[in-house]
């Protein structure tokens, strides 16, 4: 199964894109990011996204899609100017028809290190080790949406046992 | 000119719809709600917003739209998700190339009212006394919009004064 994992941003979307199948590991195919410059307008920026974001689904064909949910953290202006982004990040995956996840930062976190609490560092080494890198993927949004495609692995995974 | 404004929401956007032009009073042409039921999924009900608004867009053929900018109230929950409503209003803005304008609440009631600390109800009067309307325009959403609407048509004005 191919997996699209999204970090929502309005300067910076981090990309990854994982292919698994249950007798290997899973393999990461690309981690990039969409970028847009603060000179351009918020609508500008959105449109941008939305634009990049559609053409990258029409290549990737991913068949899942998981996309972080938000939480408040100490820059609320940040926050919502995320939130704006992630709207027509999910709009971009919704006319694709692909199935999204939504894991909160703390079930992602738990999924993929076992540990709720872990920092950006911890993930990073557990998408190195799972999809066998030679390196920590950089940037940091593109290997956090990384270890949330690895999440959509994880999710599947776990209707097959149950 | 004729001038759109939107309130912005996940469970109902307002709309309001004017005419204006130098010689006489504003025209309210319209005004409506689109509205999304919560048992959807947020990435449907984007979906749907974005579709219904690119819709009413391309019938109603406004030159200029108004959008109030987000500020944070009590709930933060819902201004994450009025702000990814928020998201894919801008977009579908964005991609009619339609200039839009972001006014603060603060921008907007003093506009309107002239009184920055104005309550709904002094807003809805307002707009009910300039559009020459025989009742208070329904739903609050609406009348909020319409509002915006004329928030666009003072800047006009202020244009041309200078």
């Amino acid at each position: 199964m191919r997996i699209l994992g999204i970090d929502p941003g309005l300067a910076t979307v981090g990309i990854g894109l994982i292919e698994t199948d249950s007798a290997n590991s899973p393999q990461a195919l690309d981690w990039c990011t969409i970028t847009t410059k603060p000179g351009m307008s918020l609508a500008e920026r959105l449109g941008e996204i939305h634009k990049d974001l559609r053409a990258y689904i029409q290549e990737a064909r991913p068949e899942r899609a998981v996309v972080e949910k938000l939480f408040f953290g100490a820059n609320k202006k940040t926050a919502l100017d995320v939130a704006q982004a992630r709207g027509v990040i999910l709009l971009a995956l919704e006319e694709a028809k692909i199935e999204t996840l939504e894991p909160t930062p703390l079930e992602l976190k738990s999924a993929v290190t076992g540990d709720g609490t872990a920092d950006k560092k911890q993930i990073q080494q557990m998408v190195q080790m799972m999809c066998k890198l030679d390196e920590t993927p950089k940037p940091d949004d593109a290997a956090d949406a990384l270890a949330l495609a690895l999440y959509g692995s994880f999710v599947g995974e776990m209707v097959m046992i149950a």
